[in-house]
């Protein structure tokens, strides 16, 4: 018998089941400064103390995406180490900031399944939520990916949630305490404010990031995530690694700092889809389009939904006319953040 | 009207402005870990709290260039993103030590500005001071570089400023409570003391570093120096990315920890040029030669004056017959460290 | 004469020196986070305070080989600058943990010298020790290395230590405090207690890391080992840099997780061979080998004595007919873990 993990099939998930995942983590500086040094992330708030302190804040959190890195780290040799595809986000809450010196769990439940009319593969729902050392939760997910079959068995009752088409603007969390009263724009970097953004405008922004294996390795690694994809040249004939879709999604976000540097805190992942693979030598670029604004009930602070698409192309450009994702768009990721009225 | 920094151009600068640069950031010991990474330094002061302690200060500070790059990669969005060259660095001096949970913001004055003759851009001269959390200036220092201008406009009156050679041993700043009284050349790594280096001496420092693309791009993300020629593969047809002129600078101080290990301190930057580009494949190595020595008030405290260069060739090689930069020298600094007596 | 640090010859060395190596360091979380962004390392005890409490310590410790590099680190300018060859390693032991915010320093005791046939080289003797800032001991083991000779002089009379086959289970050093009474495996990763391991049994860790030279530059310096021959690609024709051999130990015990996960610390190194050197490209695979298993007077607490192989080719071969390394075989490492029982 194999001591190795073998990761689950299909076959392996029942609606109901919650798996416990391993290895808790603890957050220092350490790996906010690595954070910073794999990504153009330049929000004040995680940057700065003082900055986050003047907006009620006890301290400077992680970056939101470190919490989000670190809970899908830890699901992926139960979730997704026989996953053909990862196939969608939803309902995803940031439910209250990581500060360093935090614990991070991770659990899952099994919110559906349905097997494929092949007989060889299915889909796994699993809402996924991350704890700090209190017990607290600090973010919940759906993720939703395509597991290979085990065998040749029945198939198990289709059960497919119902999920959001996006986090209502009334269930987004607030920071306890977060006020963006005397918010301070030059300190953050721009002077826009929500009121400055309009629905259906589209941002560019500009700057390129060409990527070296090394980076992304590092990158996946820092969150445990241990899909042997993205570490094993000898897996393609090219010698490239697969780069883990979150390496994406955390460079497209830092690159939208210019144009959006005061969409500080990401609170709802509403939707998300990896349009296509990313590889090492790929120049990545970012362009953003206001899909909504709402307000919150915290002093001065406001609502963005947006729309970050993460491309080797040109701003703006999404679908051929087919209705697919043209092949140079990379991510389409649509969430919910913080923003001074 | 795009939301995205455009940067400024020779027009938008008038003596006397003064620029707020965007984004605080607080210092742990995840940027110290990093700097250890990303560059052989060895500076025990900066590597050991008990060597620190032994030496009067509170705890170990970050290495000087960690405050260095930090406060001069918040200038970048507002100086040098339309900079067709960075032309020199003067006055430059160390105020206070920086220790990891400082907060350090960056402020710059533009004390000249001088249209060319081409009318197509100008110089423009800014005296940048880092400060920490109690608004306590950490460092200062004057730096100059070629804009290019937006329009056809006139030119401004040229205000060209008056500035040091080097700066005076006088005015060198010795951290509070720094002395040399008990200082441990063992641990430190070389016996050689102020007494046994003398003007015009040159030390060959021997070790070479070949630069990696992920590497310098690690490291100017990490100062949060987003000039997108560091990170941008297409804007040059062989694929490289303009390295990061700091990258340089470090590189070769901590190269330069062999023969001069107990040049612990860099107090003053007296002047600077970035002679050659420098590309990733480039093997990297440092000469210095000894400038100036003086006496410092503090214990055991004396200051020894280095030009340290970075090449790629011979120790001792740096200008041709005609006077300019051989074509593999890559760095010419003149600064102030301290160094026990 | 030079300032630089040429590095001792075969002559320099005498049985009964006592060697005080620079440069004194601090670690932080800043150094883990780095740990763990180089290695899939996922061990719970050294990923999460609340784990390692739970196990009775008083936070997380650093990984057991973040000691070992940096203790290792500090004798490289004293002991192996000038070495043909890193020849073995024998009586290992970790004494003690360490924390964030530790200060550790390395002494080295010359404990034998034969100088070999030829007359041009010699093999030294090194019982290194480890310290924190409170002078306790954290870490001892003994090295020897094939050092050339700088003339031509008389052979030093010989003297080989006798040294242990391999650590005792007696004399293994369980942490104060430590216990595994309530340890939780599924936090931990995986099912398998020490009661679970055959000896002989063999683990196929599956997984396979190909290396950047990025990242084993990085990790290299982040040691501070500065052996030019990691750095400088103009040593070689084909540009690329030898592999610091602690790299492709730290790379296998961290892959070692896939069927070792609660083989949490390392408690002695027995014996260590650097079969081949490793480049950029190589895809680095590890297996394990069952040597012993044994117990200790610590509650829940046993220890498994295991044979770990880096290698690019299959689990299970190390050997050819002719008794030597198998050329895909890069490194043979024999060691003590605690497991809980």
């Amino acid at each position: 018998m194999t001591k190795t993990n073998a990761g689950r099939f299909f076959e392996d998930y029942a609606v109901g089941d919650v798996i416990t995942h391993a290895v808790p983590r603890t957050i220092s500086g350490g790996e906010r400064a690595m954070y910073h040094a794999l990504y153009p992330a330049r929000g004040a708030l995680y940057s700065s103390d003082a900055f986050a302190r003047a907006c009620g804040l006890e301290a400077s959190p992680v970056d939101d995406l470190i919490t989000f890195h670190t809970v899908f780290g830890k699901t992926v040799p139960d979730v997704s180490l026989n996953a053909v595809a990862n196939l969608g986000y939803a309902e995803g809450r940031w439910l209250k900031p990581v500060y360093p010196g935090d614990t991070l769990t991770s659990e899952s439940e099994v919110i559906g399944v349905k097997q494929n009319s092949n007989g060889k593969s299915g889909v796994v729902w699993v809402r996924t939520t991350g704890r700090n050392q209190h017990g607290e939760a600090v973010l919940s997910y759906v993720r939703w990916v395509m597991v290979r079959k085990r065998g040749e068995g029945d198939a198990p009752e289709a059960v497919i949630p119902e999920l959001s088409k996006s986090v209502a603007a009334a269930d987004l969390v607030v920071p306890e305490g977060l006020h963006f009263s005397d918010y301070d724009t030059v300190l953050a970097g721009e002077p826009h404010r929500l009121g400055d953004y309009q629905v259906g405008e589209i941002i560019d922004h500009v700057d390129g990031v060409t990527i070296e294996e090394a980076e992304h390795m590092l990158a996946t690694r820092l969150w445990q995530n241990t899909a042997k994809v993205h570490f094993d040249a000898t897996n393609r004939a090219d010698g490239k690694r697969l780069i883990y879709g979150g390496h994406v999604i955390s460079l497209a976000r830092a690159l939208s700092f210019n144009g959006l540097a005061n969409a500080q805190m990401i609170v709802a992942l509403n939707a998300g889809a990896h349009a296509n693979p990313c590889f090492a030598g790929d120049t990545v670029r970012a362009w953003s389009e206001v899909l909504d604004i709402a307000e919150t009930d915290a002093p001065g602070v406001g609502a963005i939904r947006l729309r970050l698409v993460a491309t080797k192309g040109a701003a703006g450009d999404l679908r051929g006319e087919d209705g697919k994702y043209l092949p140079e768009v990379l991510l389409d990721l649509d969430y919910w953040a913080l923003m001074p009225q």
